[in-house]
C-alpha cells in the first residue's frame, strides 16, 4: 500500500492513501486501512520526522567517482526536520551557493521506536520506502569540512511522494535521477554497501529512532549540478517519482 | 524568570517557573504568566526543540587549544532530539567510545519562528538562555571526521535546568565546567567569536527555526575526558547549573 498525507480541500492535513486507480484515499494510521476517496488540493511530505539521518558513501559506484574508500562503518550526518518539502513542491536555491547538487536515494520510513536492535529485528521496525533527494550545496560542503549547512537549507529535503509498505526486497530496486528528463543517475540498491537492515540496526545502536523518522541510505555514482528552473526527478522502482523544480 | 518544564506528582510533563524562594510554580507560555506552587516529581529539559544547532569552534580560547585557525563563518553541525536529557538525568556512556568529553556551552533557546533575519532582528526572537553540555565522544569525531555520530547519541545533549528569560547581556557571563567538583573550563561569553545575535541570523540564513528550537554557542578552552560515575557540572553566571552523572 502506497500511504502518506495531503492538504485536504478544507485545508486540513490528513493522512492519506493512493487508490489503485490513482485516487487519493482517506487512511487510518491506526487500523492501517483506507477508506472514503479525499478531495486534495495537493500531497504533503508523507511523514513528519522528529530526524532525518543520512548515510554519506554508500554506494559502491559513488565511493570510486568521490575518489574515497569504502567505509568500514556508516558515515551518518542529519538533515534538519525544517528542510522537508513534499513532492511537487520547490526546491529554493540558495543564493549563498554556487553549485547545489541532486542525490537520489531510497529513503526508509519507521513505524516505532527503536533502539539497540540486532538487524534482524531492524526489520519488524520499518513502515516503508519512499524517494528522497538529498539536495546538496556541494560548494559550501568542501569549504565548511562539515556537511550540515550544505545538507540543511530549507527545501533541501525533497521527500514522497508516497511510502510504499508492501516492498518484499528494497536491496533489487532500480533508482534513477532525472534533469529535464536526462537520465543522470541510474544504479539498483543491490549496489548499496551496507544493507538496510544493518544501516537500521547501526543507527538505532546511537540514537533511538521515533515512528516516522527517516534515513536516507546514500546516493548512486552520477551526482551533479542543478541550475534554477530545472525540474529534478527521482525515481524508485516499485515506489514511485518524486519531481520538485528549482526556483 | 527562569521557565522549563517539570514531570509533576500525577505524571503530567507541564511548562514551570521557578518561584523567588525555590518553589517549583506553574507556568502558562501563553501568558508568560507564573501560577500556584506545583508538587513535581523531577525537571525535564526545559523545551522540546525541533533540532538543536549547534557551533564548532566559536570560542578564540578553543580554537587555539585545538590548533585550528579562527572561522570566518561559524561552523555547524546538529544534535538529535533524541540526544536530550534534563538536569540530573544520566549521561550514558556508549560502549563504542573509550573517550567521552564534556564541553560547557551556553545555549540560545527560540521563542519564535525566525527565517531570514538580520541580526539585530534575531535578538526579537530569542526566549532565553540556558546551559547546555555538548558530550562528544571525541575517538568517534576523529574516525568520522563528520561529527553527527560523536554528537548524536542519547543523552549527549543534557539542557537545563531552566531558561533564564531576563539576561540583559548574554556577552558578559562567566562559564564554568566542573567534574567531580574540580574546574575544568573557566571563561566568559564576551570570548565568543560570533556574538548572539550574528549566530541567530546566520542560522536562520539557513534553515527555519520555531519556536524551541536551541542553538548552542560553542564551548571554551579546556575540554577533557568523562568517565562513567564522574559527576559534571555546568555553570553560567546568572543561568544556572546543570548537573548531570556519568553512568
Amino acid at each position: 500500500m502506497k500511504i502518506g498525507r495531503a492538504l485536504r480541500s478544507d485545508g486540513a492535513a490528513v493522512w492519506a492513501a493512493l487508490g489503485q486507480d490513482g485516487t487519493t484515499l482517506a487512511y487510518d494510521p491506526a487500523t492501517g486501512t483506507s477508506g472514503a476517496e479525499l478531495s486534495i488540493t495537493r500531497l504533503l511530505p508523507p511523514c513528519r520526522p522528529s530526524k532525518i539521518v543520512c548515510l554519506g558513501l554508500n554506494y559502491r559506484d559513488h565511493a570510486q567517482e568521490m575518489g574515497l574508500a569504502i567505509p568500514d562503518e556508516p558515515i551518518l550526518f542529519l538533515k534538519p526536520p525544517s528542510s522537508i518539502i513534499g513532492h511537487g513542491d520547490a526546491i529554493v536555491y540558495p543564493d549563498q551557493s554556487h553549485r547545489v547538487d541532486y542525490e537520489a536515494e531510497l529513503a526508509v520510513v519507521m513505524a516505532r521506536r527503536c533502539r539497540m536492535v540486532s538487524p534482524d529485528e531492524a526489520s519488524g521496525c520499518i513502515l516503508g520506502y519512499t524517494c528522497l533527494n538529498d539536495v546538496t550545496a556541494r560548494d559550501l560542503q568542501a569549504k565548511d569540512g562539515q556537511w550540515t549547512r550544505a545538507k540543511s537549507f530549507d527545501t533541501f529535503a525533497p521527500v514522497g511522494p508516497w511510502i510504499e509498505t508492501a516492498i518484499a526486497d528494497p536491496h533489487d530496486l532500480d533508482i534513477r535521477l532525472l534533469v529535464n528528463g536526462e537520465v543522470r543517475q541510474s544504479s539498483n540498491t543491490r549496489h548499496l554497501i551496507f544493507s538496510i537492515p544493518e544501516i537500521v540496526s547501526y543507527i538505532a545502536g546511537i540514537m533511538t529512532l521515533e515512528p516516522g523518522d527517516v534515513i536516507a541510505t546514500g546516493t548512486p555514482s552520477g551526482i551533479g549540478p542543478l541550475n534554477r528552473g530545472d525540474v529534478v526527478r527521482v525515481e524508485i522502482q516499485d515506489i514511485g517519482v518524486l519531481e520538485n523544480r528549482v526556483v
